[in-house]
């Protein structure tokens, strides 16, 4: 293999304690060789819906063969189900809650899900609180030091899906999507995505779209840097979201913008 | 050796400055095969007690060998010395200030504390305030590119201890503890542990421990999810201390507990 | 070469959001033996000169070799240059808008600047709004991997330098500094060098220097523990920088102190 086994974490434990070190402990205690990258550790607590876009927008950055560990988890000790899954050369481990909802939904030539039951791979059966460190940091030492996903468990089909909102059509002939993020700098992310706006937009040739929100059309710029000091401005980010800012202010703050508030692309008048 | 050399890192520094960064660049240069691993930066600045309680808690996750550094150091620049310890296959380097007080204080087959003195392995004289990159960091990479540790200086018994709070006795036949620490999530952590408990309440038999806080009795859960929304529960976290918690929500805030309050643990009557 | 390539990011895009892992994400997917050091991603958003001191006063603690990468571009998608730099054994890559105006301040042997045009090394030229991913990350990875600086482009002279500013002579004959910047400790670190304080007070034997702040002399310490509690201080910091702090407390807040302060190093009487 080119280079070490390489496995991303992605949860809600912020930064300030130690969980996150100690998963990385238990991980390099099985596998020396493993390369850990954070992705984020500040998911709104309990947020299933951030987590699951969080690691939806951003695991294609990383090489083929990544293993991606997503800890949100707000059932932890509950009966849910840990899950093993490959999606098109990316592994995804954590719990069966719904995080890993927007890999289901993207589309991908294969989608193996494995129920992980074998609990000889798990630390310990003796903290019902801490099962990052229990049982996903040990069975992805496990898995990247080459046990197979089979050895983990059974392949299941009724893992969980959390409705992700998508972008509809209006009577108007609108396309209607919604705010689903607020990030650190306060801009709000949408679910219209570039090809949605490329296919809602080139379908009358000579039109354009407009970005309507509040009622008032909002400028689309191509960059933060053109939409000028103060003006609430639309742009496609950085993953292909559509999403409202304001350059070196906070668009969310400035204007109240909640997630769930809708936001429509209309064909230019 | 089993893969690369590991060190960890323990600090009051915050993840803002570029002290940590710098603390690893410093390891690099003198050993590039180190692998680095943060536990927390976030500790409270100078709070010695919470140092100790979070390395004693959480080193054993790491792999045999595993150097901990702990630079939580308001004497920085006074006469404290600075210390290398070995205990049961891993090593320890920080101020000798009580950091490492849990270490001493738990059940260990050995138990080594070098004065680290041999200051041709410091980065230089001339800083007074950043020992954490001008004395720990290059001692950490000498030390792990195989300088043994007799080299550093010489051992000694009157290293710094301070007083951890026990669990005692009661007149009325309680055991009773206090809280230690509350954590990011409002979680108030006790210093009663599992196995104190095991003890209390094994024996008399048939007989069951309650846990009592303020008076009143706080129901003993096996997880969070357990607790329900809302109610001040208690649950043996991870670590195996007695915690209270709320389900999602923020205990120590909702309650105003604060570190040194009591708690017993008291038979069923 | 002594271990893998050494790469060190120092950006505005906070601890929370997952840009920082992305972008670690793209460099080991070209380059999966590169070794990856967060110097601080808390630089205040769109703060050029912040970056500037930070990388400036810190980089030397790294290896030789290591590439630099400098992320704090309030200018992403306009047409500020991407540079890559080689200076004295250590290499930086960032926007050519100020943010090295420190580097090319100091003393150096080498000084080359190469204006980064091969865009078939960037990831796409899909996003004017994450150039960190975009372009940064896969140039760091392909130049990690080997690739030599003029591959990336031609050598330019006319880079970004902003005014850092520098002490004066005062007509009285004392040197008159700044602060420039403040840290998450509150301390206030000025623009005063150790050498400059070593130059101004040598240089008429016999006498001595005071520091000098809105009209009285602020004692100069050796080390924080010296400063005793609540009493505002000054000190040579880490950096070598002349900085005021009060012991465990925060100078700045409790005396209201601003960048731009002016700081008097004055002769003794």
């Amino acid at each position: 293999m080119p280079g070490r086994p390489i496995i991303t974490l992605t949860t809600d434990f912020g930064c300030e304690a130690p969980f996150v070190g100690v998963m990385k402990g238990v991980i390099l205690k099985i596998n020396p060789e493993a390369e850990i990258i954070d992705i984020t550790h500040e998911i709104r607590p309990y947020d299933i819906q951030e987590a699951a876009y969080t690691i939806g927008m951003n695991f294609r950055y990383f090489p083929d063969d990544t293993l991606h560990v997503v800890v949100v988890d707000p059932g932890v000790g509950s009966h849910r189900r840990p899950v093993l899954i490959l999606s098109d050369h990316h592994y995804f481990l954590g719990p069966d809650n719904g995080v890993f909802s927007y890999i289901y939904k993207m589309e991908h030539e294969t989608l193996d899900v494995v129920h992980v039951t074998a609990d000889h791979y798990f630390l310990s059966k003796e903290s019902a609180t801490f099962q990052g460190r229990d049982v996903f940091a040990p069975v992805a030492g496990w898995f990247s030091r080459g046990v197979s996903m089979e050895k983990f468990g059974d392949l299941i089909t009724d893992y969980e899906n959390i409705a992700l909102p998508v972008p509809e059509s209006t009577p108007e002939g609108h396309l209607q999507g919604e705010v689903i993020l607020i990030d650190r700098f306060g801009n709000a992310i949408t679910n219209i995505t570039k090809s949605d706006m490329d296919m809602a937009c080139r379908e009358e040739k000579g039109r354009q779209c407009k970005v309507m929100f509040r009622g008032g059309e909002i400028p689309l710029r191509s960059s933060y840097a053109e939409g000028g000091k103060g003006n609430l401005c639309s742009v496609v980010n950085s993953s292909g979201f559509l999403e409202f800012f304001i350059y070196r202010g906070n668009a969310a703050d400035e204007n109240h913008i909640a997630v769930g508030e809708k936001v429509d692309l209309a064909l230019r008048g």
